[in-house]
């Protein structure tokens, strides 16, 4: 039997499968992963290399299946060929069984691609659509900093290519050259609700793709020699870096059209339904030559060497080493400079420290990474384009590096979706959000971010299988600070978003404190009320607290620059001043104030808290006061509700 | 003197304001405005019909500012037109003094495109980049429903255009023919930090606008006649249906570039570079024939009508009029159709009422309406683009519409960096995420909502000019409540985000229940604890409540449907319950909990707070109950937690 005949044997079998499991779940999209049978036949059975007992190599080729609900074809494969899955801890091979519990309880082979789950051989958690491809080249930049061979296939819906993500992608693709990249675009004619638009028919498609500077390939999608060769002719483009993408004529619900009437999305085949297509696919099978041998990847060649790390640089070593120890002198720093200076220093000490920014490099400060010639091959400019950038540095983690991924936090929030789906994939990435707040001044509310804290928070109180937070939420006053907690963020094995300001801000602590995720400072004991401040405010509380003891007002001032905290610590503060709290915080409620209001009631007590925050829309103003005032937070304003809450 | 010289002419003393205005806010973009002079010149002084008196006239041409950093270019032109603006409630003409306000506190004109502060020739809020042709979309897409021949011009940024979703708009405007857009790329060269890729280059633009479908002039930015020359043939293509559009290739800097080095990104000309530049401008000045007479735009004609609305069926009449008078009898149904049910309802009421999907329709039941020939040509199929679908949601508010947003909750949150921009611009949209937390069930954590209680709740704690808030955050868990409130969403004029359930529910109340925006509803009235429940576990709170009797715990249920809510009636219901209050939520947390928790400790008192919702990342599992377990929310684990906060 020859090569076509093979795979189409295989492909047969595996859709076959696919129709199995997802009739057991009693849920699924089998018409959308029969529509890739060929597809995912050549490339897992032939044309990937990769090690099926270790599939998450770095040195290995991968698979990104953005269009995520396509799973089970994948899993079909991967149950045929004993692909490693983890399960309680072991690692083991995958077998036609654990198809069977597709979508169960305990079951590690989950609905969308989930690689936490225990199928290791998808790299990124999938199923919001259009983000595998930036997934993908990050895993390709990795690549390409590792000088490995390794080659990143990427299945992209033609519904799903309608998310512009996708074309932020294969901008960043052409500008980096990152060919190792082969992006399959699987038009079988439908999404969910209807045809796809003409706008993504395999024709526009490729128009589309030549335009933005790409060599396309239209190939018959379940034509397997066709297929294979438009892989070869990928590879073959690599080095000369010449981005080429595939785009497959296929058919949803291939095998079984019988029954997949319109495209049948997302509903299981069963009862006579099942037959009528097993019927169907038995007749393709019987009018080849003969059955198929069994078919295995190559192993793949090149395994990258690991890079020592050596110290990082101290906050005053850093200023000084980078010119700038003239800030020692004038006492005060602006935090998102000193997240660019440890940015500088981590990055030469740790060569798997990566930096993206989109396009505001000379605003968040990654610039001082950029500009270092040592470090600038480590700095991936992805332009104007968030999603791509949060998407790209889960693959930059997916790959083994520590990305930061720089840009104002109102911009940050373009890329929510995409930081959420890096929290299920429990990618390594680090989001460091400038320009937060009321406190920026004169570009207006489109600038500013106001409600990252309550977003975040929301994750923050998630946590993993060892009971640890999924992410860490930052938000130092203090540049020394800001720098330490970079460090930490660093060394964290976890996901991290830190704020920066602005304004330059006077330094507030000795080269004694310490600062660590989780941590808080206490910045003044006093024994009347408790003012809790995170960022900018914390300054804005400094000021008002001479003007309140005046007033017979003995407060204790935590700088809370940390989300999760010690609960136990800051409601012993808040017994230890009356039950009576002030929290200040210049962004949109459900934040800060909120987060101490559920550590008060989990302990319980009596308690009163009076939360201080953004609770209009802000609008320009020419000064950091002038803001600040707008929105009902000056010292005034502050020692006004300090007055009122320990006079009630 | 000719057409070109006057318009040159004018844009050279825009220019001149532009730097002006910029150096005496001590902030701005000048170069960016200025590499615009020509075009908003010859747009606004001659090709554009609208009233300068009347700008946000349903008739008229309309400018969207896309690149909302070059508003200065635009404020130059409203001061010498004297375009009408709002202050302090007052409509007035805007004079030069107003454009020197620029970014002032108390003015205006503010450093980015804000009509809400007054400036209302922007029909909406830009500043975070790729969102205005969205915006453009809608509004041209509600001049299509009012047979309006009203033309839309949006400019667009270079840089920008690397954001993905200019592309999903770009095929939104093929998909609906929407060729009264005309979108114009600047192509100045620059971002903010380096010159722009070139994949955003006026070349490759042009390429990918072909590759898209569009027919494309490239322009000299800087010559009136061919920037006319083009706006004349988009014009002469509208009729046509056919995708226009103008790449402009500019200069950043314009008219001052001998001291706009590199491009020179946001940064005032101040100083002795100022009276360079002045001489610059000057030069160019004395170089033309004679200086312009004043220019005026065309009014324009068509002025829409505005059509009848008429009474809303109520719950029982739609689902017998809807054919789905069995839920009556059986008891039960999703609430997703109950809200398709009040789309249809309501879009047979009111013709304002338009609808949009992106390719759920069928699963959040917006079909019910799309579906509905009478009703078909106001439904807008936005694929799957998620960020164009809430701007374009917002284009269409702009135009006097009233847009219900219909995606899963999950992929709703693609859209938050817009969804806030609607905010700051006051849209009036409606937005409704199905398929909200953990219930859903099998597809697994990439398809469920479970940070936008979070996140949309921090817009609800933001109120308006007459302390309103800018955002209703609805939670019904019983079908008919999310009819009702579907209803009360149209009727009121601002923002809500409304949460439906994919699994079906049973019916919880009798017909003498009224849902309101900021209502809740006493389920059960006790005395020993109060259980806070919203959407999925008000049910699982009513099945665990026969079994806390048992255990001799009489508690209090609220169905906690809306935030905000009354405050102190929940705080009584508290302290009426001994202070002991459990709060029921299965999305992550930040949520609901902490809602009520502010609540009470802003009152000050005596409590304790357990907050039940999801700590850890779900997966898949076969049925809602396994998932409500596998993230401790079942009925067990309720009356467990009920007990341990009784008994402490």
């Amino acid at each position: 039997m020859g090569y076509s005949e093979s795979m189409y044997a295989k492909a047969i079998e595996l859709t076959r499968s696919v129709i199995e499991m997802t009739a057991a779940a009693d849920s699924g999209h089998p018409s959308s992963a029969a529509s890739l049978a060929h597809i995912v036949t050549v490339l897992m059975y032939d044309h990937m290399r990769y090690d099926p007992a270790d599939p998450a190599n770095l040195a290995a080729d991968r698979l990104v299946l953005s269009e995520g609900h396509s799973a089970p074809i994948v899993y079909a494969a991967g149950a045929d060929l004993g692909i490693a899955i983890k399960n309680n801890g072991e690692t083991r091979q995958m077998t036609t069984e654990d198809s069977l519990e597709l979508r169960a309880i305990d079951s590690p082979i989950d609905g969308h691609p989930n690689p936490a789950e225990g199928f290791i051989f998808f790299p990124a958690a999938t199923g919001s659509l259009g983000q595998g491809l930036s997934v993908s080249a990050g895993m390709a930049a990795a690549s390409q900093l590792n000088a490995s061979d390794s080659r990143v296939y990427c299945l992209i819906g033609d519904g799903e290519s309608r998310e512009g993500q996708i074309w932020e992608a294969i901008d960043f693709i052409v500008d980096y050259e990152l060919a190792a990249v082969c992006p399959i675009f699987n038009c079988n004619g439908y999404g969910q609700s209807d045809p796809v638009s003409v706008q993504q028919m395999a024709n526009r498609t490729e128009s589309k793709l030549r335009g933005a500077g790409f060599d396309v390939k239209v190939v018959d999608g379940h034509n397997p020699q066709e297929i294979k060769d438009a892989l070869v002719m990928h590879t073959q483009r690599i080095e000369e870096g010449k981005p080429f993408a595939i785009v497959a004529k296929t058919v949803k619900g291939w095998g079984f059209t019988s029954v997949a009437k319109d495209g049948l999305h997302g509903k299981p085949v069963t009862g006579t339904d099942k037959d009528i297509a097993f019927e169907q696919l038995q007749k393709m099978l019987d009018d080849l030559p003969s059955i198929t041998e069994n078919l295995h990847p190559t192993r793949p060649s090149v395994i990258p060497s690991v890079k020592a790390t050596s110290p990082v640089l101290d906050f005053r070593q850093a200023l000084e080493e980078f010119g700038q120890a003239d800030a020692l002198d004038s006492g005060k720093l602006a935090t998102r400079r000193a997240y660019g200076h440890a940015l500088r220093a981590l990055g030469r000490a740790n060569p798997n420290i990566v930096v993206l920014d989109g396009d505001t490099k000379n605003s968040t400060f990654s610039e001082f990474f950029a500009n270092d010639k040592e470090l600038a091959g480590r700095f991936f400019e992805c332009r104007i384009a968030e999603q791509h950038m949060v998407s790209c540095a889960g693959g930059l983690a997916a790959a083994g590096k520590i990305p930061f991924v720089s840009s104002f936090g109102r911009f940050i929030m373009r890329g929510y979706d995409q930081l959420d789906m890096a929290m299920i994939s429990r990618f390594n990435v680090k989001i460091v959000g400038s320009h937060i707040g009321a406190n920026i001044g004169a570009d207006g509310p489109s600038q500013m971010a106001l409600s990252d804290v309550a977003f975040i928070r929301s994750l923050t109180k998630v946590r993993d299988r060892d009971n640890n937070p999924i992410m860490y939420l930052l938000n130092p006053a203090d540049a020394r600070c800001a720098y330490d907690l970079t460090v930490a963020m660093a060394s964290h094995d976890g996901a991290c978003y830190m704020r920066t300001l602005r304004p330059d801000t006077p330094f507030l602590y000795g080269d004694e404190v310490e600062f660590t995720l989780g941590g808080h400072e206490v910045v003044s004991q006093g024994e009347d009320l408790l003012i809790v401040a995170s960022a900018y405010m914390v300054h804005e509380a400094i000021k008002a607290l001479p003007i309140l003891e005046q007033k017979g007002i003995n407060a204790t001032l935590v700088d809370l620059y940390s989300i999760p905290f010690d609960v136990k610590e800051i409601v012993l503060l808040a017994k230890q001043n009356g039950g009576r709290v002030i929290t200040l915080e210049d962004n949109y409620g459900a934040g800060i104030g909120s987060e101490v209001g559920d550590a008060l009631l989990e302990e319980g007590g009596s308690f009163i808290l009076k939360q201080m925050f953004v609770r209009k829309i802000p609008k320009s103003g020419r000064s950091t006061d002038d803001l600040i005032r707008y929105v009902g937070l000056s010292v005034e304003d502050i020692v006004e509700a300090a007055q009122r809450l320990t006079l009630s």
